[in-house]
């Protein structure tokens, strides 16, 4: 299309006044992409005045380059208490931070039946992550994990954390511990709100100080339809945001706080690739805000679970399931305009990265190892009815040719 | 991009000879893209003047459209003689065609051990779908299914398909059965090239007889590195299918009969999507050749298996594993110029579609129901040392929303 707009502008200069405008008819033709021959020969197109609408999707989308964003996700199972327990819901592990040679994450724990909604009873829990508490573990070697017990729960009875706290993430910074998560006030119904909180405590087995107020609210911008406890009967939608606000994760970036989450939008739509699901920024200059959402959010369309990470001057990212660009990796140089990197096949759920590692020796440096969680699903049952536990996982970069065709095997 | 060069096709025209060109601009401008607010809403973009970079890259790939072309697919167990089977191959079904009321599917069959490359006995199989012939079964419901006994076998020794015959596909056209399939001549080294052949019966229970020459060979137009049998190591690679010309595919299409088949390249490399893998067409008026590759090819730059099938006027598809656009549906009006419509999640391997769907019903109709292989590996062997077997998938649009979120589970 470029192509047809530069030839455009080239045949129209010259039915015009040619002779004057050469020169700047060639700065135009500047503008169309350049591709090169090595471009081409990679995605082997043979004639590129006889391209295929993929080859052409092929070298717009980059598919020649950014091979060493690619991998393979590997999971592994944990030792020690906080891999599956029946009965017990384990979730949402934070980053890992090593203090004192011990690393840390957190997560949300609950146990007792799940429900869902519906029941008439405003005390039955609705999800997996209703009346969760924030938990914590510590290990020596990130393998086999000790339970420590309770870091953060509910609020007091009116609160904007009464119902539930939960999908923690954790920033050390100038000494202190920062926990950033998910508050529902109940009760908790099908079209709740919800917001983020944070506590603050100065070690990290706490004790944790939990703020008076959010650090960030659903935008609640949209209009539901009728009386019915339906998430998806809208007037108007609203933002990307509009409903949730979910999955914080805080960096200290730019000498700025950035408070990435998820956004879970009213009346909620089916889209070419799934769940409508964004991801936005709020940004603030102090650690306990205000925050202020961008006004480029969202800044994807796309990932269940928000996984970010600095890289070299900007932010890495991986979109797990959910919309177009589910299960690819990404970047944004500046934090906020994230391209795709890679296209891989499947991506751990609610990753917790090792805040440990050099992430700048390798783009894919942050994902050497980390925690996840797994689900246990039970035959007969919804997934929601299941457990969760946690796990560790790693990544493989680029394909290990060797191994996939190794010669002579004997059993 | 495009709004950028209309603009500096605008100035400059402004700055050269205002007066007259100002009916021309205006033609100009009309090149770029005209979202319309309804866009801006579904994806959620509350500033168009404010777009993040993924924003842009939403609007410009129709993240907002084709939700229609969007589903899950489910994997369920069949019946009778095709299923799991420990030792046995089965694998690659040919779409399900039903002829007197009774469902056949072809499909690869093998036994015995696989060693892969190097043993130092050429006789030794190499991967499961070495020493392979095409086998068929029957079935009343497609679920239930009864194995009748080999179509196909290897060729005469010395003959183009004397080492393994697999991957068929079948083609019911005029009366008649045409088999087309995947060739192997001894010995069978990593650098094999390989061609596809064709086999023609009066009826789907044979005999089958096999023209005596491939009607599609590998262009084997790269270059080997030395003399080791690895096919990684070239002095350049040639076209996208220089080495091999696998899962092929044959339509009736435009009263012209159309051969897909994925290609795969001397000196594979490594992509920002995992493996070099490519579609490509071949077109030929008579049904037994000679097949021309088309000059587009290659026609897609992902998609391990072949799925294709004739929806409305053009030809849809199912990209599985493998490359930047790996578990995708597209659709292209010509058959040639692919464009993404949906970004699945899982795709069955090597599906083979029943072709008495009624198509046109809906943009997924054809995956109502179908055939994939699964593999079943054991444990600290090698995938290839595993063994494959026939299953049966269906094809849920869109999301359920309902059973997602069903209220007050009881168990």
């Amino acid at each position: 299309m470029k192509f047809f707009i530069t030839i455009l502008c080239f045949v129209t200069l010259l039915f015009s006044c040619n002779t004057k405008q050469e020169s700047k008819a060639e700065n135009i033709t500047e503008t169309k992409p350049q591709y090169t021959q090595e471009d081409y020969d990679f995605l082997a197109i043979g004639n590129p005045n006889k391209m295929s609408a993929a080859s052409k999707r092929a070298l717009r989308n980059n598919y020649h380059k950014n091979d060493q964003w690619f991998g393979t996700f590997n999971n592994h199972e944990l030792k020690g208490d906080i891999g599956y327990e029946k009965g017990v819901i384990r979730r949402d592990p934070t980053m890992v931070i090593q203090v004192n040679g011990l690393y840390y994450t957190w997560y949300s724990k609950s146990v007792g039946k799940t429900y869902g909604f519906g029941t008439g009873d405003p005390e039955k829990k609705v999800f997996p992550w209703d009346k969760t508490e924030i938990w914590y573990a510590t290990s020596k070697d990130g393998w086999d994990w000790k339970e420590q017990g309770v870091a953060i729960t509910y609020g007091p009875k009116g609160a904007y954390d009464d119902r539930s706290v939960f999908t923690p993430e954790i920033l050390a910074h100038n000494g202190k511990y920062y926990l950033v998560y998910q508050c529902v006030k109940a009760p908790y119904l099908n079209r709740t709100f919800n917001t983020v909180g944070m506590s603050i405590a100065n070690s990290p087995n706490g004790p944790w100080k939990r703020l008076e107020a959010p650090i960030l609210e659903a935008s609640k911008d949209g209009e539901w339809l009728g009386e019915e406890d339906s998430r998806f009967a809208v007037k108007s939608q609203g933002s990307f945001d509009s409903q949730k606000v979910h999955d914080p994760t805080l960096l200290y970036y730019k000498n700025k706080f950035y408070l990435y989450y998820k956004g879970e939008r009213m009346g909620e739509r089916n889209t070419a690739g799934g769940r409508e699901i964004r991801w936005g920024v709020a940004i603030a200059d102090s650690i306990t805000g205000p925050y202020v959402k961008s006004e480029y959010n969202p800044i994807t369309h796309s990932g269940h679970e928000l996984c970010v990470w600095k890289y070299k001057e900007g932010i890495a990212m991986v979109s797990s399931h959910d919309g177009p660009e589910r299960q690819t990796i990404q970047y944004a140089p500046d934090g906020i305009n994230f391209e795709i990197m890679a296209y891989v096949n499947w991506v751990p759920s609610a990753m917790g990265l090792v805040t440990t590692l050099d992430n700048d020796k390798h783009p894919t440096e942050a994902l050497s190892w980390g925690l996840h969680h797994m689900s246990k699903n039970y035959p007969g049952k919804p997934w929601w009815a299941g457990d969760q536990y946690l796990a560790r996982f790693s990544f493989s970069r680029n394909r290990n040719t060797k191994a996939e065709f190794a010669d002579g095997y004997k059993d």
